[in-house]
């Protein structure tokens, strides 16, 4: 796969990383990066993420064949509807946001009719770590990259879009977007939210008393707090079920410690070692 | 320091990685393994944990000058007490369980007096892999032991057995034994019970849709449920006093997601925030 002229709307570790996979790949010819702080555009061409760089989002899409919208999830809505209005006839938009059908829902009868297709895409990797300085070209190297076409999504983007993420060496898995939306809630924004509390209840000065197994399950409550707010309130209902859940299973633990119930705490934790282990090490 | 005969009771990951790590750095010339299953304990005097093997605790015991019962924290008060009724005079007879009180507790006026003194420790060292087939020497190399006399614990036993710890490499923290327990329900205890219950939540056929995050948040969740029940029965009263304040705190979360509070998301997760980056990455 090579085109033209990739634009990245949100230079940051997702769009940073695209730009510098998409170089080293040579799927996209010429990287135009469009970001709000000129500094940190400057330090993306330097790094070599992107070629060059504008502010405007306009000026930014109007040679692209495919422009990916990597701001965060309340801000992606806005901005594929500034690109479409923009862009070539026949342009693809995606996207690389963690929740899908809260774009879909915005774009819904918005879309200028005849001009650009948007396709929604979800690559699952990331960091705790943000910003054009970690981002690293084998970022999606065997990552899963979800494509959320919709019925009325048009087939050719949605391949295009599909052999883009292949070509930066990522496994695509298709799916419904609210399908999308509801898994994510259970495989990552309930363990953010978890990681979080965790690591809330806990006194700094109890830090000292804290081994791998705390270190490992409240990483993810490093992450930006701005973003992770965007992503519980553009899946809100998907994230009310899945923490309905979680405090359920939560309360059913505290049942059976206090009624000392052996069985019931034997059973519940075989189910949890049960998942993990399937997931491998 | 440099003493003559080592007794382990219980050679399963610690009691194993005890036994390499005390021989390595020359702690004790003697270790003598106890354990039930005798192809076990073969396997361990094979693998240089131990130099001799014994079914019998009291049989195990008889020549010590220390001795560390490594078996369940459900267990480890009876093998004290068989422990203590078998020693030569003076020994000093430590564990590494994961909780104190309730060993405390179930010692209260039963040990023989003026014959062995008892000092709880905890190293802050484990893994989800389990067993003397995982023995490491350098397990407990910078990681922190907690060590919890209590105010009618000998003074010279206490210093006995903080001095063994450093030798095989740990950093020593004395700490009362019941706010011990109150800090490891937050660091540990909570923190596995959130891990499996995030990890039951999630059904088998999303385990596709999972990362990084996911993936660390939910790895103590392969822990052993027999053990871990134990632990949590053992600590029964923190454990439910920090299964509580978590329970509140997602029920806070959850109230923020449906009200749409953005302010009160972003402050809940900042406070997390501001924790995890306390402890380093």
């Amino acid at each position: 796969m090579a085109f033209e002229t990739l634009t990245i709307v949100g230079v940051g570790l997702i769009g940073g990383s695209i730009g510098l996979a998409a170089k080293q790949t040579g799927a996209a010819r010429r990287v135009v990066g469009v970001g709000r702080d000129e500094r940190t555009l400057a330090r993306a061409v330097a790094s070599g993420a992107i070629d060059s760089a504008t502010t405007d989002v306009r000026t930014g899409v109007a040679q692209a064949d495919l422009v990916i919208i990597c701001t965060p999830v309340d801000r992606i809505a806005a901005d594929v509807l500034m690109a479409a209005s923009a862009v070539p006839p026949k342009a693809v938009i995606t996207d690389a946001g963690s929740t899908k059908g809260n774009i879909l829902r915005a774009l819904h009868g918005k879309m200028p009719p005849g001009r650009a297709h948007f396709v929604g895409s979800h690559p699952l990797a990331g960091s705790e770590k943000k910003g054009a300085a970690n981002a690293r070209a084998d970022l999606f190297g065997d990552r899963v990259v979800v494509v959320t076409p919709s019925d009325d999504t048009d087939a050719e983007a949605t391949a295009f879009v599909e052999l883009f993420w292949r070509t930066l060496g990522a496994r695509v898995l298709r799916m419904d977007p609210f399908e999308h939306d509801r898994a994510l809630a259970i495989t990552s924004h309930l363990p953010h939210a978890a990681a979080s509390a965790l690591a809330a209840v806990t006194p700094l000065e109890w830090l000292a008393l804290t081994a791998g197994g705390f270190r490992d399950s409240t990483r993810i409550a490093a992450g930006d707090p701005e973003l992770w707010a965007a992503i519980f309130e553009a899946n809100r209902e998907a994230v009310l079920a899945a923490t309905d859940q979680f405090i359920e299973r939560m309360t059913a633990f505290r049942a059976a410690v206090a009624a000392g119930d052996h069985a019931a705490l034997v059973h519940g934790l075989a189910e949890g070692k049960k998942v993990r282990d399937a997931l491998g090490s």
